[in-house]
């Protein structure tokens, strides 16, 4: 069976971009390699000039001969016809980080949006890092107080981009301890798996199947089988009683099938093994 | 049954000395409330006349009129009669926070060591906040690095004084991002219940059942139901993979049954209900 829509590779921030860049060339390999068209979508930062040369640079250096950058301030630019066709000629667009409501704001409902949706489903790889992580689920974490115990008000949420549906994606993950909201988080909604992404690691999806690649750990949080939550009883600033979560820390070579809720110790041999038997 | 031993009050570093004192308060009322005889132990720190005057100043503020401290800068002090007879006479030992490796490097072996023993065995409160939580199990976590993911080499771990079993204990847990660290330590032995006490939050512990109180959580992490770990195969700076981890986390009116590794989550109703039962 062909893949519907094209991976998704989801950054946990502050990845490499000086020495091996394993994950940006992972990404860029998935769209083509040195033939690859990659749009650098800055949305997200007030830098983005700075924040594109940047990425530029590293695209380039990497082998890529097109590297293109698109930003917007308002949100007409993001239903022009220019927009559209950078969107429809990329094999590979790169979302920055910054403020991942600008994102939202900026781009959402626009033609933009619409039209990455559609290279989406189209196979064209997607990939954003930290905020440009955050903004890939359908509901998103905006901000929120970390190196604390879970309670329900230390994490805003608002609706994300919806290129990964039950999720809900945290970055610079252990180097922030971020443990505590991305438990808010899924315990508010436990259909929703947390993903909590390390720093210069990486998730790609692919069908419902996640890869973690990278120099940290991807820790998922499921709270899809907690025996007790006292979270119809707490006030918002008050601390959560969350029993029976599961926790996978996950790093390169491991994987998760998003829709079993189960881990994959050993990617390639499950791979291997599923290619076998197709 | 009587309790064969004292309660264990384990404070996760930086409890409250300036308002309500709720987990000193607590663990005076253990020990005798306004006639309790509290010592404290300074053995931990490099400033005993410092940090002893502080609790002096908090424990006879919150109504206690015997405070006494107690420090050795070496081993042979830890031998003295004198030493004896102040564990002897004292109804709630308190260790202060400092290092955990001063603890058993001084006291461990001692006499003093064998009368704090003793003194628990006889019902005498012992409590213990950051390296004094530290120290209170067999194995305990000397040092090691936050905000980081799990790996073998981010734990140093030695002999704890072996007050309590079955488990090891981490503090200023959830301040300080200390998930990985308390992941890679209960990883090498599975036995081991790992207890991650954030700031001004505590565990009494009695007869093998612990009850939360304090501002903060209680993250239980129990790596006993793993399914997979690469702990055989990583060196130790290479990434822990974990599958399967129960992670609960317990705010105040929570417990844990340590034995059965089951979450209590109202204790004051189990309490109730053992209660009658008995």
């Amino acid at each position: 069976m062909a893949s519907q829509s094209g991976p998704l590779v989801i950054v946990g921030g502050a990845e490499d971009k000086t020495g091996e860049c394993r994950i940006l060339r992972r990404f860029v390999e998935l769209g083509g390699g040195k033939h690859a068209r990659v749009l650098v979508i800055t949305v997200a930062t007030k830098l983005p000039v700075e924040v594109g040369a940047e990425y530029i640079d590293v695209f380039q250096r990497i082998g890529v001969e097109d590297v293109r950058t698109f930003d917007v301030s308002h949100r007409d630019a993001a239903n022009a016809a220019s927009a559209i066709q950078m969107i429809e000629q990329a094999t590979c667009i790169y979302f920055t980080g910054g403020d991942q409501l600008r994102i939202t704001k900026l781009l959402g409902g626009t033609r933009v949006d619409a039209a990455l949706h559609e290279a989406h489903h189209r196979g064209v790889v997607l990939g954003g890092t930290s905020a440009g992580a955050s903004m890939m689920s359908s509901t998103m974490i905006v901000d929120g107080q970390a190196e604390t115990n879970p309670r329900p008000s230390i994490v805003d949420m608002a609706p994300g981009m919806e290129f990964l549906d039950g999720c809900v994606i945290d970055q610079h993950f252990a180097q922030r301890g971020r443990l505590g909201r991305l438990l808010s988080a899924v315990a508010q909604y436990p259909h929703h798996l947390g993903l909590g992404i390390d720093e210069d690691t990486a998730v790609i999806v692919r069908d419902h199947v996640l890869q973690v690649i990278g120099r940290g750990a991807v820790s998922i949080v499921d709270a899809g089988k907690v025996s007790y939550s006292n979270l119809d009883r707490v006030r918002r600033d008050e601390s959560l009683a969350l029993c029976g979560v599961q926790l996978h820390m996950l790093p390169e070579g491991c994987g998760f099938l998003l829709r079993d809720r189960k881990p994959i110790p050993d990617f390639e041999q499950w791979l291997h093994r599923k290619e076998l038997s197709s």
